[in-house]
């Protein structure tokens, strides 16, 4: 067979490279890199400033100054809430922290050992069960849903990890706000005043980070007119990949495989002789330092004193100077932190088992995807409803100058 | 709030206006149409021409001569099946079609009027429950769960038709093929010769189509490394959008509310008063009859007569007729059918429940979405991994030259 023949393809405006003659082909899984697909409100990553804006304001005033509660508010009504406005917004997101009963018997029917991420994404849509209005149209229903979303998904992870555990579920405590609460449901004690806050911080970090994939997965799905609770499932399970949700696991992982301080030398050498990538350093948008990577560096510090165990913070902090230098000396370039860098090892000394470091992940980012949702199908909808659709450029075998010719089987 | 002194944003390489003086951006929804968003080996569109071509052979000939089982194969191993391999492959989809026993008590817990896709979204993962090397790498590995789902799906579709109907589900019987199986799960009945041959010939039509909504859903899942299972899960939730696999319910709802060839004419001139769209004419790709609506409406004919009652049918034709009429007259354009307009009439006359066209379109596409998936982390994977990380066009409010600044709450 040969595609010599075939007719000839109109080109991507991505890149053009020529297979041959005839064929012309855009690079393969350019992954849609420097492409704008479309134009959002919600945030602005500006990769060589190091900044990151949800809505106008700074990460790092938000991070400092609003409660992962009020930056969801500010995603999804696309402006800081007057007081009495987050009070009722908190008291409906408490409201919604109990699931659906018929959420247990389903999450104990599982092996025990399935990831939690793949759980969470199948049981996440049964929230809906308590939505009446599901599936109708309409920008209020879907910020119903949203909170509906954002009030369960803590509910559902927490279950999880004490059923899998042999532990009973801990029903939501309305007077914890929704970090602390989430601290609670998984350990069924009441975290201190400093873990709380570090966990706090660590959801409004999370929140939102403009077209990353699990967030492109949500307006996609949103865009053929799917109801959230479809959306927010399908991100779920984009977010399960390990070259997106997964890094911080790996990063701990990395951790545990350098164990101390002196082996990180030969750590560095073998990955980069390998031309391997140290995991947390690097990211595909900012050029310099993670401007979350900054804000979370301390608060891991301070969280490895609170634990009685500044072990892996150190060897984070070390790893990171160590891996800058050597690959500004061997690759004559600057590598920065990324946000998994020093969240693998705060929420690692919050007592977090690392497998749930992408559902946190997920519990956070449900904000953002929510938003995202609610912009592709109401508050920046195109007049005309329209999906996504590419096109691809077909690079399949023809048998000849025509279609393959099917062939009866017995004579293949 | 202005956007008046926001920075310049640099702008989409899609198409170009200009807001204002100072920010550009690109066209709102796209929807990346006419984007090649990368190169593929299994399927091409040829809309002017009205081909559908899967991995090299025209659909009119796997139509005719292919079952669904073949077409799984030829999808999944990017080529036609010796005997022997057809057999194989065929007995190892029967062996798969027994799921794990937990899914029944799960779908017995659910609301009965819940929508068979949220189900189906939910319920599709649990199959990896009998799959040992779920979430390893490998295309080995990927392949067997293809056939894990593709031989599942069905299963979970039909048993929550049943149990929705308080009826008991019914084991696969496995001396049946794929499609007289599906029918015989759904009914408890044995469907006759026709019928079986016609649902096998749908279940071909609607296997694959190129980089449609939900398979870029699948494909982007998978290109952040997460397991098929998970990929195929956010494809049915992009596919259960109004805009995508709905076409065809909505389809009979707009025979249903036309009744009688008489009033055809009143509803066309309304519709198109209105500037509306007649559900069922009209493609985003095809400039011409889509070939598997002409494939699909003698079956629909024949299938009217074969269940008494030929009214659908046409009521269908005449539509088309009238409906293509009224479009050269009034809009001086043609239009034509898509694959929807023949299924629905089609689907109903097999006594199928409308709210299960959309599912039995996941049934057939599970095959395509996975071969894309096969071919987006291993067959034609990039030398470095790339997940689809795309940039938007930033648009938001800034409060001035530069960020927001956070106003504590009582100053609001």
């Amino acid at each position: 067979m040969s595609r010599k023949d075939a007719p000839l393809k109109k080109c991507s405006n991505i890149k053009e490279i020529t297979m041959n003659e005839n064929v012309c082909t855009p690079v393969l899984n350019t992954g849609l890199r420097g492409v704008d697909v479309a134009s959002s409100k919600i945030c602005d990553v500006r990769g060589k400033q190091g900044k990151l804006i949800y809505r106008g304001y700074l990460i790092e005033e938000l991070a400092q100054k609003a409660s992962f509660e009020e930056t969801c508010f500010l995603l999804l009504y696309e402006r800081l809430p007057k007081a009495r406005e987050l009070t009722d917004f908190d008291q409906s997101l408490r409201n919604k922290r109990r699931v659906p009963e018929n959420i247990f018997p389903f999450l104990k029917s599982l092996p025990r050992e399935m990831d939690p991420m793949d759980v969470l994404q199948m049981a996440t849509p049964l929230l809906m069960q308590t939505d009446a209005n599901v599936g109708k149209e309409g920008m209020e229903n879907t910020l119903y849903s949203a909170e509906n979303l954002i009030a369960g998904m803590p509910t559902i992870t927490a279950a999880w990890d004490r059923i899998r555990n042999n532990l009973d579920p801990i029903a939501p405590d309305n007077s914890l706000n929704h970090a602390a609460n989430f601290l609670y449901m998984l350990t069924g004690e009441k975290p201190d005043k400093e873990t709380a806050h570090f966990f706090d911080v660590s959801l409004v970090l999370h929140a939102e980070h403009s077209f990353n994939a699990s967030t492109f997965t949500a307006r996609q799905v949103a865009s053929t007119k799917a109801h959230i609770y479809a959306a927010i499932s399908a991100a779920i399970g984009s977010l399960s990949g390990a070259l997106h949700g997964g890094a911080n696991v790996r990063v701990m992982k990395m951790l545990k495989e350098i164990q101390t301080i002196d082996k990180i030398d030969a750590y560095i050498n073998g990955i980069l002789d390998e031309g391997g990538l140290i995991m947390g350093l690097g990211h595909a948008v900012y050029q310099t330092d993670d401007p979350r990577a900054i804000i979370i560096d301390p608060m891991s510090k301070r969280m490895g004193e609170l634990s009685g165990d500044t072990r892996w913070y150190e060897l984070s902090k070390a790893l990171e100077i160590k891996g800058k230098r050597a690959f500004m000396e061997r690759k004559q370039r600057e590598i920065f932190c990324n946000v998994d860098f020093y969240s693998a090892s705060l929420f690692y000394a919050m007592g977090i088992t690392t497998d749930l470091f992408s559902p946190i992940f997920a519990i956070s980012r449900v904000s953002g995807w929510s938003a995202h949702v609610i912009e592709e199908q109401f508050a920046m909808a195109a007049p005309k409803p329209s999906l996504y659709r590419p096109g691809a450029a077909y690079v399949g075998d023809y048998c000849g100058p025509d279609e393959c010719v099917y062939t009866e089987i017995e004579e293949r």
